[in-house]
């Protein structure tokens, strides 16, 4: 069995550039180990997924344990390397967020998101604390020798002041400082159009990541550009939901299956999906 | 806020034969709350869905614990009636599956499923200490003071003896001995065809579910033929996790997200299922 170091290493080395990464984010057991055996080369958590999955809106409301138990249970049942969003780390201060960090290495996890933007508040961290948090996060890695790949996201592309070019500014002064604190990849949320993306790539020249949404060039097309890591954020979540929808309005309307039963999988697909597979 | 008596004397009624009861099977806190909001009166977990999604196979094998906070939260998040798969009770005896659905109520249910097979064995329990069981469970309802409709659920014509003909006579000769035993609705797995539909609800007499898979007929069919009940079992989470097959298959093959993005719901509404509407 591969150990959490090579895993986290293996993951690291999907940063590299040389070939755009598609990592898939799952919201529990089953979804993870659907995109593994579809051949992703490592799986993330979306925040709004799992924690909705869960009975808890998006942000820092979940209790810990529950956080941990599940991200432990998601990363135990895949042989991939698995990537958790954090949200802003639920801690106030550095030492917090790294003992929520320690807490998801424990639970297997080799990478992790984590975000300047208060949910609560609907505001952006001061740039000075964030990168005392990634600071503090990069420590604790290499101190756990689990060289945990951070991916800084920045909401200052919606939530910086200012017109569209001052919020780009801002996200891209932002990204900077949180590369040089040491993290592995930025991650803009809500960079979108081409023209913009490379703007971004050509101020940063390190790893960064793309959500999906539409409107969003086709992976061929973003790697071209230089994008390293393209991530579904919660659209696999918000799919399956619309799937559901769909299903509710035949039942019910036309009182016939066809979505329920077309294209699903069976049975015993659905239950080899709680056991690892190797 | 309706108590957890009236909702339990709410899911009864819905078991009267006037109008047949679709019943979705829900793995999760949003997947149930998707189905409320369609407007079915009341939702049930899947067993086989909710144990994947927390990654243990069908059966008893999941801690106890970790099976009633889950049911605790999908409750919570629920307005209307949620009933509950327990797989076999979680026990060998009458008294221990007694304590098990003492929980699920605690946590909120007010009806449950309890089948006569063991997952590890593939073999059919004796009829006599289902019976045993079901008259239990029945007691502890009446105590609790919430009427709870119990769903007893027989494996006899997948796992009887003998041919097709003999494991229908046993499947109806165990659902009439749990009805007699105190049960609100029998659940003869692998009932299909029209024909032999009708065949057991003559035999019965009682509420009767049927569960959805290729060949059922259409609602307003079963509605005709009597049957009282029909639920989803795991197909709404088989149906999701194609659903992410076909997703990956696209993202990877064609480098587009058209089956992520079409048809999905928003980031505010998957948000929105986390918390309880009323």
């Amino acid at each position: 069995m591969t150990s959490q170091r090579e895993k986290a290493e293996r993951f690291r080395e999907l940063h590299d550039r040389k070939k755009i990464l598609i990592l898939p984010n799952a919201w529990d057991v089953p979804s993870a180990r659907v995109f593994e055996d579809a051949g992703f080369p490592a799986v993330a958590t979306s925040s709004a997924g799992m924690l909705v999955s869960l009975g808890y809106p998006d942000g820092e409301t979940i209790p810990e344990d529950l956080f941990f138990a599940t991200v432990k249970r998601i990363a135990g049942a895949l042989a991939v390397p698995l990537s958790v969003d954090l949200v802003a780390g639920f801690g106030r201060t550095p030492g917090e967020v790294a003992e929520t960090v320690k807490s998801v290495i424990q639970a297997g996890a080799v990478g992790v998101n984590i975000e300047d933007f208060t949910h609560t508040t609907k505001k952006l961290r001061p740039i000075r604390s964030q990168v005392e948090k990634l600071k503090t996060v990069r420590r604790l890695g290499n101190k756990m020798k689990v060289p945990l790949v951070i991916n800084a996201r920045t909401d200052a592309l919606r939530y910086a002041e200012g017109d569209e070019e001052a919020r780009l500014g801002e996200a891209i002064r932002r990204a900077t400082a949180y590369r040089d604190a040491g993290a592995d990849c930025v991650y803009p949320m809500g960079l979108v159009d081409a023209a913009t993306i490379s703007r971004f790539l050509d101020a940063l020249d390190c790893p960064v990541n793309v959500m999906v949404r539409k409107g969003l060039p086709p992976i061929k097309e973003l790697e071209d550009l230089g994008v390293a890591r393209v991530s579904f954020g919660p659209t696999a979540s918000n799919a399956a939901m619309g799937l559901l929808k769909r299903i509710s309005k035949e039942v019910r309307e036309s009182g016939t299956y066809g979505s329920l039963l077309n294209e699903a999988i069976t049975f015993d697909e659905l239950n080899s999906l709680a056991v690892r597979k190797s």
